[in-house]
């Protein structure tokens, strides 16, 4: 590994170039694109992406669920090392998520071929088929299919809005649902995932690249306070059960018991019904949603109870009844300690600055990191924005990236 | 006025029945009353009061805009007694709101002229036609036409949901808009209303009667909360603009200043919006509703501006943006003092409990008082319950009511 102090120069041009052009595939005239897994768009960016791979001088194969993989076969009998993210998109998401680790990938395997020959270990860039679960619920389709986690029942059971089954839709896009198992990989060594940030840590704080350390874990709950309809002339405030008073006391107090945990605890309440909802009618029913996160699961159990005792105490205080239930479970996911180090050597080889920090969001690196050793390294995502169609990361911070997966890979594969 | 010392008995069987003959026209299969002001049940009750009326041995007749009157002429020239309330509903609403004033009134007319004879003063019972405001927003038709309230491009300009004026609505209910001027009355001396106190207070604090001594002022505003559209996960919370966080923390401020003020300022916050809506998007708006109501001017203003200056500073701490407009604003209309005082010894008279108590919900009464000395007689009403189905006054207190209307009546006419 002679090579590894010094870092690997990606052709920063072609992979701007590259995001320009797969960010036209299933773009919206009210701007934003539409490429979820399986439909037209999603093949002919398959198409396009095949192509590329060929032109970087890599082996091109796809498996049976529709990933696609980009192969640098290896001098030694060894394991694989894999980098690579996925090609899917949330409706009329944006050109950095998902595409940026495809092509950075793409670009970083391209640029090792030319400069360091073949690998010792064999490298591999994936496209995976889905992340963002917008047209099927599939929790990590692609990677779930190559970790061999499917199970036989979820091809028929798993339907989009139109009630067409994930089969049939992988028929459609001609792929043989059938052969799912034989998307199973055995030989992965190592998986690394290149990753816009999706928030404005990195952005604000004018650091080029964040290292994660986990994934967090996220807790969904739905919370439903019953009290009273009354009269909101007629009532007097003492003789109330006011369902909205419990509930904006509850989300003060579960607002200020994650802010007193401190980063990198997050609390959202994104989702309200007010019922019946009239000016003049003290509300009888609130239900609120909340969505927690922490990398660390004790920490995020341990923030549930607190929330929900202190809810509880709110209801009784008040008359008003409480109940909820978990719409949404996932534990914390641990990146692997010595590749994060490998990433951190790396970045300080190219001269970028970096952080430790968790991902807040969730990945397919979270599904790799159960089964394999995993990492993820972000850039910086200008004032946070993702999912729409203003997702930006600019061609430098994207190249800083890619140089640093680069060279990053070289030590792992050479 | 000698009787004034004896209670005036009322047939309170008869009011029951016409309580409950009245409450079945408009009545729907799935409970509730739908009889708006000049729809077909709207004319069928009217026709059913006249009958009543008749029977009764008053003299009726009606105005231009619909409003029915049964009179009982005095054998001074003097000015008129009038009491009464109004006959339209709301939407599913119950068989006591407004109605228990008319057929109250009617029955007590009956009742002292069997009784007593004719009167000094003329004394006599309204059907008023509209008070409700569910069909056209009329503010009181059936009490500004007879107040001279009335502007004349209202008949055109007020319209339902389907379009339809409200001079086109006359017309098809046989009267004549156009005559609206017609309808003024410059004899009205005193107004009394009986009506169900369509909240809890007497109900849960056992109290035969409630002797109004104001209808509150009411101010209602929608406050919008401007913050910042962040992902749930990887924004950390000492980044966020969170609209829901800010709307939450005013929510319990604005609770707090008003329950500090005490009995009987109230404050409801009953209409509520959150976008963009999901379970993981830190909430970039919010919009709330603001119902305050108190008896006396100056404290609502107090009140408000209150509420206004704490949101206020909680919008600047939390770097939030707020805008709030008015919707409706109505200043508080103060009972007569010695028509209070008649109604507090009648009902010492009939040996029934009272409170003093502010009216919560608009009534005629209201713009009548700013007009000619009015008071109000409350009685309970089952659990609060009013505006739907389930509204209930026991056969026992709406007699009662009425025995103490009587009374009263006795006390100012004869």
């Amino acid at each position: 590994m002679a090579g590894s102090s010094r870092p690997i120069r990606i052709d920063a041009t072609l992979l701007s170039r590259y995001i320009e052009v797969l960010g036209t595939i299933g773009w919206q005239p009210q701007g934003g694109i539409v490429r979820p897994v399986y439909s037209q768009a999603w093949v002919v960016a398959r198409e396009q992406l095949v192509e590329w791979m060929h032109a970087a001088g890599l082996e091109v194969y796809g498996d049976a669920v529709g990933n696609l993989f980009g192969r640098l076969r290896g001098s030694a009998e060894a394991g694989t090392v894999l980098t690579g993210s996925h090609f899917d998109t949330v409706p009329f998401g944006g050109k950095f998520d998902g595409a940026l680790g495809v092509l950075g990938g793409l670009i970083a395997l391209r640029a090792l071929r030319e400069q360091a020959g073949q690998p010792r270990r064999s490298l591999e860039v994936v496209a995976l088929c889905e992340e963002e679960g917008s047209r099927f619920q599939a929790h990590y389709w692609g990677t779930r299919a190559i970790l061999g986690l499917i199970e036989a029942d979820e091809l028929e059971r798993l339907r989009d809005e139109q009630g067409v089954s994930i089969a049939s839709a992988m028929r459609d896009a001609g792929l043989a649902p059938e052969r799912y198992r034989e998307a199973v990989r055995g030989d992965l060594e190592t998986f690394l995932e290149l990753h816009i940030e999706q928030g404005r840590v990195l952005y604000e704080e004018r650091v080029h690249l964040g290292i994660v350390e986990a994934i967090v874990g996220l807790h969904h709950r739905q919370v439903t306070v019953r009290g009273r309809e009354d009269h909101a002339g007629t009532t007097p405030m003492d003789m109330r059960r006011d369902a909205l008073q419990g509930a904006a006391h509850m989300a003060t107090e579960i607002t200020r018991l994650v802010e007193q945990e401190g980063r990198p605890a997050v609390v959202t309440l994104g989702k309200w019904s007010v019922k019946p909802g009239a000016v003049n009618v003290v509300p009888q029913e609130v239900s609120f949603s909340i969505d927690v996160r922490h990398p660390n699961e004790d920490t995020k159990q341990r923030l549930v109870a607190a929330m929900l005792a202190r809810c509880d105490t709110i209801a009784r205080e008040r008359g008003l009844t409480l109940s909820s239930e978990i719409t949404q479970e996932s534990h914390p996911s641990q990146m692997d300690a010595a590749l994060r180090s490998v990433l951190i050597q790396a970045a300080k080889t190219c001269g970028a600055s970096w952080k430790a920090m968790p991902s807040g969001a969730g990945h397919d690196s979270q599904e790799m990191a159960r089964h394999l050793p995993t990492a993820m390294l972000f850039v910086p995502s200008q004032e946070g924005r993702s999912h729409s169609a203003a997702e930006y990361t600019s061609p430098e911070d994207a190249a800083l990236g890619a140089t640093v997966l680069a060279t990053a890979l070289y030590r792992l594969a050479y």
